[in-house]
């Protein structure tokens, strides 16, 4: 028997597409209210450490974290510590020789729109082993055990190392043949759609841009024939060189033990009032896992911003990433973005002249440039300005030692594993992968 | 100008080694002599913690650990936290189109015999930045800096998880073109050379051999044209899957909170005297950086044991790995051997029957047996015998989930990036080499 596009759940056009969304719009009620820390459910202060913790012991806690810079203590803030690996998986499949992925509508208390575009899988491991008591995780069975699809890239990758402390996911896309059901929340979408989708500001959530961007290359698209300006050899000694000269060192300490922030009936703040939130927020969904229920969300001030610079190098596209470290991040220093500002960062406050250049927009031609949401089940309204700047043979091929020019090729040989790109590159990456 | 072979600090054949070799032993004064801790000069045990550290802060500090398995505390132990970085590099070099080795005799106070073949520099950052006010670095310059030569290969890579607490060394091998003036405790060795000299018991040091082992494999000779028997994809997939499933949680704590363990004038031992002991020593050298000293090592009762087992399929050598976690490895996750027995553990007590016939010697063919000696910067008497043994198709090729095929490529693409192979795997890999 052959299923038709409509009956295996295929969306073949935007229209297509829209009309589906609006309609997940209509069927999901979902209403966040921020309430007080006293009105969480099952969250409570330790007396001792005065860390944000759940009676059972999972899902994640805020502790503190104090940073050492060349062994002097430099910087005191609240971080979340969520030790457990989660699995965000997509399922992709061909129709008519067509590689679609098995996208989901899906509701987070913290997305400034409640509803966007999630992986197949979005699944912390409390989802699985089922400590909210809820439905079991659909699709889960094709990712993990015996009967799981062909296996494209499976490999942990970090999440935002200025919010997170060591937080890792599975970033996981299997290739299926057989028929797959199909529930109302979910449809196979081509990868063209899937890329156009990325253009709008909002939709395509974090989950899904980091699987997104470490899908393998022969699937994007992307297929280079030049000559990258370094070999690998020399860029895994850059990076190298760079872990080996970051003289950071963090360490976990009591939430009572963050010097400069307060914690109040509503919030955890710095006294400066520049830094994120924690808040609590109490949350009403339809069809989530389990009906309602009340936690603690990172609200940043304002929004951040992520720029990739790219320019036409030997006839190949190269991305200029620059060396990072991160207070959150398992071995300190990753690759990021150009430039890569936090919320609250000011671009015309930056010291180094070429990167205020760069986040001031004042260089090359804009190929690239939306706002999508960082991980709304932690996040609340934490908005990225994403960018991709072409710029041409005005701009030199020397850059200063943390920065260095690789092609995409380069990159998503670096995807293949974990602890290279942040979270933040990553996105960007998906974005030009979009570019195609 | 052009140097003969002598003038230019070559050893070509045993001979000239053995003769080289025994003038070194004869130069050098070396004593080491076991002291209880109150004779360390500038060591003391921190009265809140009871960790033992040196005045400076630098060095390394003996303190606790604790690991929880499933979220139980299960095991208390002291561990070396020793948190910089430090530098292990071999020099190569064609001389008439024979690549060469630049090989140091090197004497270190926990090394059984004292002197041992060791890598072109061996330093810690504490070295290179001078800490010892001793000499500088010989060669160092040929890593870092604006002059360093070609970079072969530049990677992090962990060391003892069983007793050092995330401890990373770059590793790096540098090719270089021009004159490079030669000590008396330095020689260049043409690679087969040095392979000759792995199959001697406690010649070539565990530095040298790490960086040994990540040499690329176009300079070991190890050319493969037969399939592997496991996607790299899916050997990937399988490591990710691995970290995944680990449900140990790790943390440093102070020495004094370590159970079962009690620290006495002369030594750090658990109450059970079957594992390790700290010990404090006494040192007097010639050749070294300063001239005397003292330190605490770490010293094991007993041997370890490490083997490979490899298996021709496909027409290609397959060598069998097993998913390890180590308490003190930085994601706790590594491969390592077919079969890993600390010192202490007994062969004949192993639960696993399959395990147990490989530690016991009773399957396939012994291609190597040699002992090898563990870092003996840090650890006293520490040594390994190392294994490599060959099975026929009477072996099966399905293994249990936390095992698995990869042929001597796919271990060494693996080894370009850190944290996939431990210490034991990548020594027994640079056997592997030598078999060629």
């Amino acid at each position: 028997m052959t299923f038709t596009a409509v009956q295996a759940g295929v969306l073949s056009t935007m229209a297509e597409f829209d009309h589906w969304w609006s309609q997940r719009h209509q069927t999901g009620r979902f209403e966040v209210t921020k309430v007080p820390f006293a009105a969480l459910d099952a969250w409570r202060f330790d007396p001792a450490t005065g860390n944000l913790g759940h009676d059972s012991g999972r899902f994640f806690t805020i502790e503190g974290l104090q940073v050492e810079v060349g062994g002097t203590a430099t910087r005191w803030q609240p971080i979340i510590n969520q030790p457990e690996i989660g699995l965000l998986g997509i399922v992709v499949k061909e129709f008519d020789g067509v590689l679609h992925c098995l996208m989901q509508a899906k509701m987070e208390p913290g997305n400034v729109n409640t509803l966007q575009l999630s992986p197949t899988v979005q699944a912390t491991r409390s989802n699985y082993t089922q400590v909210h008591k809820g439905a079991t995780t659909r699709y889960l069975d094709l990712f993990i055990g015996p009967g799981r699809g062909e296996v494209l890239v499976d490999v942990l990758q970090s999440e935002q190392g200025a919010w997170f402390w060591r937080k890792r996911n599975r970033n996981i896309v299997v290739k299926v043949t057989g028929d797959v059901e199909i529930n109302d929340d979910f449809r196979w979408l081509p990868m063209h759609l899937v890329r156009e989708l990325m253009q709008i500001d909002n939709l395509v959530n974090m989950d899904a841009r980091t699987v997104l961007s470490c899908m393998p290359l022969a699937q994007s698209g992307a297929d280079e024939t030049g000559t990258p300006l370094h070999s690998s050899s020399a860029v895994l000694s850059w990076f190298t060189e760079a872990k080996t000269m970051c003289d950071w060192s963090v360490r976990l300490i009591a939430l009572n033990q963050v010097r400069g922030w307060s914690v109040t009936e509503d919030e955890i703040a710095d006294h400066a009032g520049r830094d994120f939130q924690i808040i609590g927020v109490q949350v009403a969904a339809g069809n989530r896992e389990v009906a309602s229920w009340t936690q603690p969300l990172l609200a940043p001030r304002g929004q951040g911003l992520a720029v990739f610079l790219t320019r036409p190098i030997n006839d190949v596209l190269h991305v200029l990433v620059r060396m990072r470290p991160e207070i959150g991040l398992l071995d300190l220093v990753e690759m990021g973005p150009t430039v890569q500002l936090l919320p609250g960062e000011d671009p015309s406050a930056v010291d180094d002249p070429f990167v205020k250049e760069v986040a001031l927009g004042g260089l090359g031609q804009v190929r690239y440039d939306t706002v999508h949401s960082e991980e709304g089940g932690r996040f609340h309204h934490a908005l990225t300005r994403y960018r991709v700047v072409e710029v041409g043979e005005e701009f030199p091929v020397e850059v200063p030692p943390n920065f260095c020019w690789l092609t995409v090729r380069q990159l998503m040989d670096l995807l293949r594993h974990g602890h290279y790109l942040n979270i933040e590159a990553r996105s960007l990456l998906a974005c030009v992968h979009s570019l195609w």
